[in-house]
């Protein structure tokens, strides 16, 4: 199942008895890991978005909890207790909307108040948590290859997939969501074609999407995002695949900004959009969309680059049309100095 | 009609004989100007897209073509006629899908051709061919105003209108296309709202759209090309306005890359989109929009910032959220590890 990569994007070191988180932000120039053995240092890495991904941080979160105790020298069930839910307050307020991060804290904190109060050796309850925190991430794991195997039953064989933002192997675990289906059919020896979209303004897919799928070896091109009507109306794409962040239990699915636009044109040109997910994203609280609240974030991330160097891998196939075709029907009037014109169009007539 | 602006971006300067044009590629970040009197600097300006924008390319080479011929020392008609044909093959060939420039330039060749013929006074051709150039430039804001007077009909009172690149002041004389009507309700005292779509990759619409609107003090608010789905869902935009680059005889509209991802969304929302254009954007040679020839770029434009510094004018105001609602009636299927969900989506039912 490592077949793509030599390193998770959330890894525990066993020897050294630590996180080891990839950075982020350093890519696509460089992959450098973080280690991670205290409480600052982790909360550090989820707030600067070193480590990103509602599933990663879940994890990142799990793994690094238990490292933190497993070094921790508290002494007494009362004061492991407390120090325990400190740090997990601590995490779950550095990004209170991941709500992978809240549930796999609480399910660790179970452990914990469970065993305390049972008056289990200190040293045993730090191995039933890193234990815990792999299995959060081993059922990860497991998840994702249950939904890829589902959404490549959907696809053509050799099928080319076009995708926005990132829910691959640096948000998620091991094949992602929304990419598992191309791992898993680029891993049988299908020929796979993915179009990243770029994702602006944070640029997850021309930074992570692009350099995940180069370096598995998956055939990539990169498009701005304001391409995907040209592209879809060449009929070259077989799916749309995305992942969710929430989805309201009327299916309405809260996901990066852009998707929406996406999701139109693709609706327009008959291309499938599937959605990719685990379950633990429905909120059957929000009967609809309208009960989801969107963030907005600050406007220096449009207006300035944040990123001055290259913002995709080297060597990446890019397409770049300088302009599109849109279809007449589409348009509600044509205006020229000799006058107003709709469809259908008969300039010569009517100007 | 100069209230906004104390500038066109391509002027004849009477008292020093030369062509004045503001230098685009140094916006939003310094408004300068550059001066040209001879062949090279105008083969240079057009050719780095100092001045951009199929209208002011063409008012430019018409303008520089009659300043060049004023300060030549060409003696005797046919000399006149060669050195008038030469620079006009160079102009031409920097930038040959502009036909504005082609047309215009024709339009002085006659010209030389005619009085040559006469043996009319060099003195006295340099004077017609300078005046022509001056009736192309009023010939277009003429235009551009009535195009302005028509959209504004189709307009309610202080409207909302979502833009894409730029078809301004900037790009075309005076009031531009797109952005007439625009500029007409505003000098009426019109309280016109305007979102700017950024316009990736070469951004025109964060860097000379937002900077125009804002200098002319129009409320313009800048947002991602993404984000236009989210945007008209919202209802608060009346009309979708571009210009065009080449329009098919049955209306299908050539226009810079995203265009036709907005037109889509704009339908989807049921907001009109209308094209301001002139009567030579027109092509009866291209039955449909499949007969036009989409220009590729370079993969750089994408992946490399050649902008290393702020992209929008300082203050803009920006719309940043960060996610969208996709409807459910618009994915095609949801795929958990639970199961796989389509239209009307019952989670409980069938997971």
């Amino acid at each position: 199942m490592k077949e793509f990569f030599d390193f998770d994007a959330v890894e525990y070191d066993d020897n050294d008895r630590l996180l080891r988180v990839v950075d982020q932000t350093q890519l696509p120039h460089e992959l450098t890991f973080i280690n991670i053995t205290d409480l600052e240092g982790l909360v550090d890495a989820i707030a600067t978005l070193k480590v990103r991904g509602a599933p990663a941080i879940g994890i990142a979160g799990a793994i690094g909890a238990a490292v933190i105790m497993l070094r921790s020298d508290t002494e007494g069930h009362s004061d492991y207790l407390d120090y325990f839910k400190a740090l997990s307050n601590k995490l779950i307020e550095t990004r209170p909307t991941a709500v992978n991060l809240y549930n796999n804290l609480m399910r660790l904190e179970k452990i914990v108040v469970r065993e305390c109060n049972n008056r289990s050796n200190l040293r045993s309850i730090n191995s039933l948590l890193l234990q815990e925190a792999l299995k959060i991430k081993a059922e990860d794991i497991e998840a994702n290859l249950a939904m890829a195997e589902r959404a490549c039953s959907l696809l053509p064989k050799d099928p080319t997939i076009l995708t926005y933002c990132n829910a691959g192997h640096m948000a998620v675990s091991r094949y992602g969501t929304a990419l598992a289906p191309i791992y898993l059919a680029h891993s049988r020896g299908e020929k796979v074609k993915v179009y990243a979209c770029e994702t602006r303004p944070l640029l997850q897919g021309a930074r992570i999407t692009s350099f995940e799928l180069q370096r598995a070896g998956v055939d990539v091109t990169l498009i701005c995002d304001n391409m995907v009507a040209h592209l879809l109306s060449m009929g070259v794409v077989d799916a749309v695949i995305t992942g969710c962040d929430r989805i309201a239990a009327n299916g309405d699915v809260a996901n990066k900004i852009g998707t929406h636009t996406l999701s139109i044109c693709a609706n327009r040109y008959n291309t499938p959009h599937y959605i990719i997910g685990p379950e633990t994203t429905i909120d059957y609280g929000a009967a609809t969309g309208n009960e989801i609240k969107i963030e907005e974030r600050a406007a220096n991330e449009i207006t300035d680059f944040w990123y001055s160097k290259r913002m995709a891998p080297e060597g990446v196939k890019v397409f770049n049309p300088a302009f599109d075709i849109t279809p007449s029907n589409l348009i509600s009037a044509i205006i020229t100095e000799k006058g107003l014109f709709r469809y259908p169009y008969n300039f010569k007539k009517n100007g």
